[in-house]
């Protein structure tokens, strides 16, 4: 069958993302230790950042300030100075961290772009998920980047508008079945699914098996799309 | 002469924003009242939010962080805890202003979409300009919605580039002379500058007057196409 626009997400699918918000979760714990239990520290801060997200969106400076919120409520107002200098740190540090590419993705990545049309499609910060794209050195083997405030159905719906392409026509690759694979499978197109080691609390989803691929790693995308 | 696309900038051209931001760093500047004096903590948050302009972009959620990192750094670590909670709650409290229309801006983009190819033309958060346009109502008149990372000349240019349009046929309208103005001038297309009120230090450039239009108002805006 024909594919016409392979999709390919970039946070925690073509660069580690969720392991640097993992260790600075770590670092939060041990902020708020005084206080709370670091397993209940991690849970009041995701429900902090569900209930921003309808303001903030997704990325590092909306998770930055629910952890000075987090941090506010937890220690009722009486956590230090410094630990709110701290927070600030972290996440600056976060967005100043330079991309690392997953094993084997600049090869699988130049390899595709040989057979495949391919669309860069990820959600966050607008002006962060661009520094990481230049800074990764891919961005010339896409056709299209889109950076999405949602990954929801209809904003795909609108990439593949844009440029003509039928859902049926369409393969999604990433790692969040929530963002990556759902969406994608419910407006008729195909998904594949590659685990990353660290899944952000707000993206599991119950079920993690169903009607997509699942791949072992990035690098055997090639030898799916060869059988589809 | 031929007018393919009218660009059109969104913050302090089709609704209020920058008088947000002035009547939040007016509430700043009395928080650090007992450190310094305001028209110096209106500078130094100048200079913070610059050296932070590389690593967050524009937007509300980077001026709060630098809002933060401002009143620590001017009282050595002395402010208190309430004062940060006050500075996010401002942050928080801009994010969920309602969206507020300059005067004749719906009745002008409504007569201009009959006539005119429009592109919503803006910089920014992702996140919060894409709810602030959902919430104007105003969408439906742009054929395309298009939120830059940085308004410069390059950005425009690919956006021209994928409409098809020639920078010759493209007319741009903004309130900011360095993002609206500008760029397109440099790309060899025309553009019509409406004042704001207030301008953000960081938008304001040394001459104000130069080879582009001036309106009054934005509902002057069809009278200056119809003349082109």
């Amino acid at each position: 069958m024909t594919i016409s626009l392979v999709g390919i997400d970039a946070d925690d699918t073509l660069w580690h993302s969720e392991n640097y918000f993992a260790v600075t979760e770590e670092r939060f714990r041990s902020l708020l230790a005084p206080w709370i239990d670091g397993a209940d520290a991690g849970v009041r801060l995701l429900e902090r950042e569900r209930a921003n997200l309808r303001l903030f969106g997704y990325g590092i400076k909306g998770f930055t300030l629910s952890m000075i919120e987090t941090a506010i409520e937890v220690s009722e107002a009486t956590v230090g100075i410094e630990a709110i200098e701290a927070i600030v740190g972290w996440g600056k540090e976060m967005l100043a961290h330079p991309v690392e590419l997953l094993p084997g993705v600049a090869e699988t990545i130049a390899e595709l772009a040989q057979n495949h049309r391919l669309a860069l499609l990820t959600k966050g910060d607008l002006f962060h998920q661009e520094s990481k794209i230049a800074e990764s050195g891919l961005a010339d083997y896409f056709d299209t980047i889109e950076i999405l405030s949602e990954k929801a159905p209809a904003n795909y719906q609108r990439v593949l508008d844009r440029l003509g392409v039928p859902a049926s026509e369409f393969v999604m690759v990433g790692n969040s079945v929530r963002s990556d694979v759902l969406p994608v499978l419910e407006l008729g197109g195909r998904a594949a699914h590659v685990a990353y080691h660290v899944t952000w609390g707000h993206e599991v989803v119950d079920d993690e098996v169903g009607d997509w691929f699942v791949l072992d790693r990035f690098a055997s995308l090639p030898d799916l799309l060869a059988q589809l």
